[in-house]
């Protein structure tokens, strides 16, 4: 491992190039901020786009991220199939990944997870209030029992995701609903954090807490080492007493 | 639901017809060999095999699906990606999935777990020992302590699956490896099953005790409905207060 | 196992011979109005209170109970220790507990979580909704997407529990916080069931959905057979090559 | 927090006093060996035993403890519960636990677990085999895919716990049991991590990888602060609509 975590900030980076009302929030695109709030946590902080070629995500920038954050909304689709192959291949050999808001559509979380993420939407500026149900874990490190976003997009259960691992943040909306807004998945040798807030049109990248959290979690996600992925035909480490089996002559086979 | 569970028992079907050996211990096929089995715990049996048309997994007996088992091993390529998503959209939609031994491979299986489902593997005709950690789950209803298959090929950890919902077997094997051999998922509505056991050259279908644990496993995961998918944009349970905000005019945008 | 699931209902029947208020909604104790609503499930049901002798819970009842279920607020401390260590006994023997609102600091909860089971807690009558997590679950069965309570105490987190082996309903309220309102845990061969609703104020248990949700926890919990304590010293399966061990004479020892 | 993380190494210390064959392993006692080990690994490890008064747990180590390692055998009875509910109390403030072999029957273990933690045992000096589940986990941190241990005391399935929270080894052991070797469990604020190695006869803290493993959960288990318990009565966050209840006069009550 690299002495810095070596974090590389994915974004969808759209939204920001045709809309006004959210340039004037992300002017130079939400990764840029995000990517300025971890810098400050004392990573090696990159950045990379979807319609940079390969998405910004060449083999050399894979083979040299620890940590990738992804934020994706209205282009998921777009985002090439054997790209997001070479992602989950790096996440499965150790590669954490932080998926952001959205992102819970994107290609890349529904091939985690296996599922179809779903959710309950509505987008309203209501109050969010995010509580700690895990103040001991490394997510949470300097948070006290609950961060409150004045104005967010609102995303209710039930979210369809597989069982967590670890639940961190539950939600609670002004407009009547909960959700699971902070959840861990160990993938393979990978950690993967799907954390909640974050929209296109509320400044929440720019929320010191939010950053903390990010920063928290890449620090958490960060592997100490990468496994190559291997199914051997692995010799055994005992005696296996000799079988005089007639059914199918056992290991005779081939094709295996 | 019907008043019978509905069973589809799905296999590959190429071993047996190429190989004297496999030929020898299930002349029409292992899912004719399961399928007499768990006729027996009152099911409503089907099966469906990889060279009919479509697989044998048409709509209609998708749709007229409980429960489908799940063997392959040498053609886990040749099943239709087409095919697998309507598998995993029904297994979501609630549709119980057994998968059984050389499934780990399959895309339904990797698709639903998005790791590499990679293992260690050897055949040597050893001896296997099935531990129940569960002894109060449905699944081992009828078993005691363990479950011995005197000749068996070996699987062993590490397995790469995400943490699963419950680990209802961990097997011991004469060359010194263990495995976590029953293990369970949600995933969706819907829930699934791997269950290592079983070989095309080991008579391992015809194990009584098998067949039960299969018969156990396809009664828990019955759905008692199925729920379609959807990501409703949902109205406020609560009165949302009026929000005065002007960075990005939350709620203006057309395109989310 | 009988035919029918043998349920006792136990309380602690202290509030409603003292408070004028809690009589008028339960004039012969909240654990008649449970039994009452379980009988219509089809259950065996008995009850139990706290100045019974014994706590009502003598060998006989406890030897033919399989689902218990515990309410207790203002006199935990009034329950004898011996008693306590009974019902865990059942309950690690495969007895099923249906742990209800202020029971989260019965002596029975505490002793089988092991930990505080603190919580925040407030007497507003607010508003709680239920979401349904886990709508493929036992205990959901025929409920839709949340239940409704006008009037509750509320209960926040961070609620100081392990963590469940599920998560089948999480509640928002009305002043602004959110709870892991229904979560199941396996204890030794047992099942239990935590469940948030119900207060001595409020007439929670003579709401039907609340009725249902504790009856489907019943039929969830029941054991299909109860499990003696043993901790054997086992023969070998397999023979153990012969040791030449000279530190401390392995086996030699008497005391273990 | 210190800038050394701070152990205390608890053990029973009674058979090294009495059996020949465990002083010739252990003259000083099994903790002297342990604490040795672990001074290595930078921590400011102290140690106490049983028989000193109130076995070496005075509030005063306690209050200056961030993970205590527990071993105990044949006099788990001598224990002083007071002092065991001290221990679970600084536990579940923050206080890592590491539990040793045998401590599996210890008061703190139990009373953390709430179950029986009963499991099948043998002393043949027979080989066991610790299979690495958990490759990204700290605990593993150095290991390759197992650890072999040439004679052990054999602990086998089923082992009566709640279902941990991750699950770092299982072990093969040669007479044909398996067993979760390595545990972990959130309870409180604190972590706990069980480990079955370890025999008064065995020199099993004698082996540099079952130091380094206990070593490595030391690091894993230490907390970054330490939260008193509490169950407040909250104010609440958002406005209540006025209520205009009947029954009960919900918020008369003053004895909650």
């Amino acid at each position: 491992m690299s002495a810095k975590i070596r974090v590389t900030v994915w974004n969808e980076f759209r939204h920001e190039k045709k809309n006004e009302a959210v340039r004037k929030i992300y002017p130079n695109g939400m990764h840029v901020v995000i990517a300025e709030g971890l810098k400050k946590g004392g990573f090696d902080v990159k950045t990379a786009t979807l319609d940079e070629p390969e998405h910004g995500i060449t083999d050399d920038v894979l083979n040299n991220t620890d940590v990738m954050t992804w934020w994706g909304h209205v282009a998921h689709g777009d985002v090439r199939d054997d790209i997001v192959k070479k992602v989950q291949k790096r996440v499965l050999e150790g590669m954490g990944l932080i998926v952001l808001h959205s992102g819970h559509f994107s290609k890349i979380f529904k091939t985690l997870m296996g599922t179809n993420c779903s959710l309950k939407w509505r987008e309203a500026a209501e109050k969010e209030r995010l509580w700690n149900i895990a103040p001991n874990h490394p997510i949470t490190e300097g948070l006290g029992e609950y961060v409150e976003l004045p104005n967010t997009e609102m995303y209710g259960e039930r979210f369809d995701i597989p069982t967590p691992d670890e639940i961190i943040f539950i939600s609670w909306f002004e407009g009547g609903e909960v959700f699971r807004s902070g959840v861990t998945f160990n993938r393979g040798n990978g950690k993967v954090f799907y954390f909640r807030p974050g929209h296109e049109t509320y400044p929440i990248y720019h929320n010191p807490q939010v950053i903390k959290i990010i920063s928290n979690a890449c620090k958490w996600a960060a592997p100490r080492s990468f496994i190559k992925d291997e199914c051997p035909n692995a010799k055994p480490l005992e005696t296996i007493s000799s079988k005089n089996v007639d059914f199918g002559k056992a290991g005779v086979l081939q094709n295996n």
